[in-house]
Parts: C-alpha cells; structure tokens; sequence
C-alpha cells in the first residue's frame, strides 16, 4: 500500500453497543449481591469493536449497524467517530433503546457478558446502500442482523470481494454461510451448527457441502481452517494475556482488511492471530486493539 | 395528620444509583455471553429506594447522597427530584463516576446484583447539615458511607428523634448499632456481625449487649424483633410475589416514616410489612412502591 494511495478498507455491518464493564473478585454465581471495584464504560460489540480494529489498522471503514435515537446511540457513534470509523450508514430508530451490554471480569481476566439489543428493532434492510463504498474491497458481517448481514455479503458477491461472515454465534439465516466467501465460526456456533462436540470434526462435516472457506477460531489454542479439503491448524502466538474482551473481533476485522488488501487466506490469518494476541495483553475490550505498526512489528519479533 | 399541617418526614442518607435491569431466562452461572430480551434503566440504591418509597406513602423526604457530575448523575437526580424527594443535600463531586448496578432478573424472579460505587468518592462529612431539616422526624441510613451514616444518626440522636440504620451489610462503622436508635438488619448482615447463622440466635446474641431496638427482616418469613429481652417474630403478608427488587428498601423507608410519625414499633413493621408486600407484586424494582392509600387499603383488607 503506497502512501499516496487511498487506503482500502472494509464495509461492516452488525452490532455496536456501550458496554459497562465491571471488574469483580470472582463472577457470581448465585442471586445475591456482588461488589464491583473497577467500571469502564467503552464501546463494544462484534461488528463495532472490528471496526475500531480496522480503522487502527490503517484501513477504511464503514460501520451499518442499527442504534435507537438515545444518549447511548449518541455515546457509541461519538466514540466510532473518533476512532476514525465512518458512521453514515448508521441508523437511529427514534422510541427504542440502543444495545447495551453489562460485561463481568473477574480476576483472573474471565469474563460474563450479558447483551441486552432492542426486540422492537426493525430488520428492514431498505436503508442499506445499493452498493458498496468505493474503496470497500471486503465486506464483515456478524450474526446479529440475519437481514442485514444476508444483504451486506450479497453486495460483497456483486461487487466480486470477499464478504466474511463471524460467525460467533449460529448463523440466524440459512443462506448467510453459502452467501458468504469466508466463515470464522467461534467454537460454540460450529458446534451447534454441525452438532459435533469436536471442533475439528464439526469443521470437516460442514466443509463436505459447503463451497464456502470456513475456519473456527478457538482463542489460544489457535485456529482451524479448511485448505484443499483438509482440516489444518495454525497455532496461536503465545502472549500474556490480561483481557480477551473484544479479541475475537479485533481477530475478525483484521482478517477481513487483510483479504481486502488482497492477502491470501494463510497471510490473513497470522497477521489477524498477531493483532488479535496483541490485544489480549492489554486491558479495556477494544481499547488495547492495536495499531499496524505494533502488528508489523509483532510479527518481525516472532519471525 | 391533618390535611392542612405540613407533612412529617424524613432524613435519608446513603446510596442512590442508577440499575441497568437485564431480564433473563436464567442467571448467569459461568463465564459466557448471555442475552438480554428486556431491560429497564430505573433508580436505585438502598437510600434511594427508600426515599421514593417515603415519598409516595406522603411523607417528606430529604436524601444526602453522594454523586458525581456525569450524565449518571443527572439522571438520578432528575428521577427523585420527580418522585418528590428534596436533593438540596446531594453532593456532586467533579471527576468521579456515579453508582451504577447491573441488576440481572430471572424468569422466577430471582435477582442478581452486581454493584459499583467510585472508591474515589470523598467520605468526609463537613457538607451535611449542622441540624436536621425541620418537619424532619426520623433519621435512616444505610451501609454505604459509614462517616455519613454515624454523622446523621447523631443529628437524630441530638434531635431526640428516631434513627433508623438500614444494616443491609455489616455495618462498616464500629459506632453505628450504638448510635442508632432502630436498627433492622438482613439476614446476612446479622449472621456476619453476630457470628450466628441462625437470625434467631444472632438477634439473640446481639440483643444482649446493646441498648438499641434490633431487628432482621427475613423477606416472606418476615421479621423478628427484639421486644423486653425477648425475641419476637412477626410473619409477613402473603402475596403473589413478582419482584423482590428494591422491597426491602421500600420496608426501611415506610419503618422510618411510621416511627417519624409516632407509632410504635409493632405499628411500624406492620405499616412497613404491607408497603414491602405491595411492592412484591408489581414488577419493576422501586416503580413498584405504593402510595399511602393503597397501604391502608392492603392493611383493611387483611383485617
């Protein structure tokens, strides 16, 4: 990528919320009442935390994602603004709520995230441009938004560009994995989807019928990926991890500016694993995604 | 109490928060996400709690509480000051978070409650009142600020009025029981403080040392209290219970208004019982609290 060029980039569409993040002792367990000594109040979800990722990353991006007309819809998009994301394909829907998330942490960096998104939102996908951005050279959608995340890879496939689906939880529309060019399942949502325990195993079963790439990425013990019919691991990079908040997504979104800029699927694989091991070092979900450089430099270190 | 006479009322001081509601199926036991279909974004805080309870049962109410100057904050304020409570004597500290709780129900009913308080906020007592407001008779305080809470049961004691400490939690000053004049612990509070896991027992052995007039609410088992040495229980009103949430606030503040009113206290926990049991049968935390009226009527009614 020349300097002088305009950087390539990637549409996104999915979710954005405000999370109140609580550091406690130990998660709890019980209905009873815990104290929380820490609170960061920061911007999350999937598809938002990817992009922050993104935009650090040095591509372009634009977020779709659906907020209601509140002071927290005002906070997400103040904040994805800030961090460089284009936001004009954000809707406001006046009279709901935006997604907000309580997140758990214990001491140990584990974590319990409970999701609240508006049930009265609307899954109209009218509002969606008909094609995409010039210089949207991916796109990234997450499960959130059956509709939506059917529409955005839609317009990858017209436009000829990878449209990578997260598939962090199992795919809420039965064409989403076939419309897609690229599936990153998390291990709980393959599981689901293929009915086997075994991630390797669920991998290979959905590869037989599907002509889409898959993989399952599993945290530290790294990723699956199907090549030439095969099921091949790649580990993880082994860091000292304080927070995986936001991890994953930050794995996603540089997986798809990676093949937006024309890397193959190995290359865009290690250069996501190093941005998202990165991440886990650092405390305060998306806040710790790093930088293209610090990932450059990353994998210079490691060789 | 006489139409036209000013309304008898009274001093609260402590917590007041703002709860984020998460409904869901079942609380969360493990750490993984979760989702949310319903959420409400209500007032909160033991003292807070009471205090609204106060004032819907008629009674002024005056709530010393600490705060920051965030949009948190704000809307706290902004939701007592409707409900009729007077927050002259809430204190704004610049810089700081205001409490906020994540608060998780379940489909049963049963809660979760995961609780932050800015460790930053200050616990000097120099910007409370010298003397109590007039019209106010009873003093209640909760856990929360110690310093706060042993300052203004002196304000009750030097008044000659009753002081009511909420013990929800262990009592984080060593003064505080002896300082009350009314104390009515939780079960689990008494357990602490007593080193008995049984309230009768702990009630028992708490009793014999100190002067002050003691008491363990137990929920639906009701309420036990010390009376000439000996320990008295009283059952509770049997409702169709859909929320606990914010009841045991609501008991304190109706207890606190009935003493400042001059009854006695069997008087006081039966006004406070019902006004608790109401509470229990409408969902949404402390929106639930009755008005005066409705207690009266719940109180005909049971004969």
């Amino acid at each position: 990528m020349s300097a002088s060029a305009p950087a390539t980039g990637v549409f996104c569409l999915g979710i954005s919320t405000l999370d109140y993040v609580y550091s406690v002792e130990t998660l709890p367990t019980r209905g009873e009442k815990y104290r929380s000594r820490g609170l960061a109040v920061v911007g999350g979800g999937c598809a938002g935390n990817a992009s922050v990722a993104i935009a650090r990353l040095g591509g372009r991006c634009w977020l779709a994602t659906r907020l209601a007309d509140d002071l927290t819809g005002d906070q997400i998009v103040g904040d994805l603004v800030r961090e460089g994301v284009d936001m004009d394909f954000a809707r406001r829907v006046a009279g709901l709520r935006s997604p907000v998330s309580a997140i758990l942490v214990d001491a140990q960096g584990e974590r319990m995230i409970i999701s609240y998104s508006d049930p009265e939102v609307p899954e109209d996908t009218h509002w969606l441009p008909p094609v995409l951005p010039d210089g949207a050279n991916a796109v990234l959608a997450d499960t959130r938004w059956g509709e939506g995340a059917l529409a955005a890879l839609r317009l990858a496939r017209e436009a000829g560009v990878p449209g990578v689906l997260d598939g962090d939880r199992k795919p809420p529309h039965p064409d989403l994995v076939a419309t897609a060019s690229h599936v990153a399942f998390s291990a709980q949502a393959l599981a689901e989807l293929s009915g086997e325990a075994d991630p390797r195993g669920g991998l290979a079963r959905l590869g037989q019928r599907a002509s889409t790439w898959l993989a399952v990425t599993l945290g530290k013990e790294g990723v699956l990926f199907i090549e030439n019919g095969e099921v091949v691991h790649t580990p993880a990079f082994t860091v000292e991890t304080v927070d995986t908040l936001g991890a994953g997504d930050v794995w996603h979104g540089a997986f798809a500016l990676a093949l937006a800029e024309g890397q193959a699927e190995r290359a865009a694989i290690r250069f996501a694993s190093a941005a998202a091991a990165i991440k886990c070092t650092r405390f305060g979900g998306r806040s710790g995604a790093p930088k293209r450089d610090e990932v450059m430099q990353f994998l210079a270190n490691v060789g």
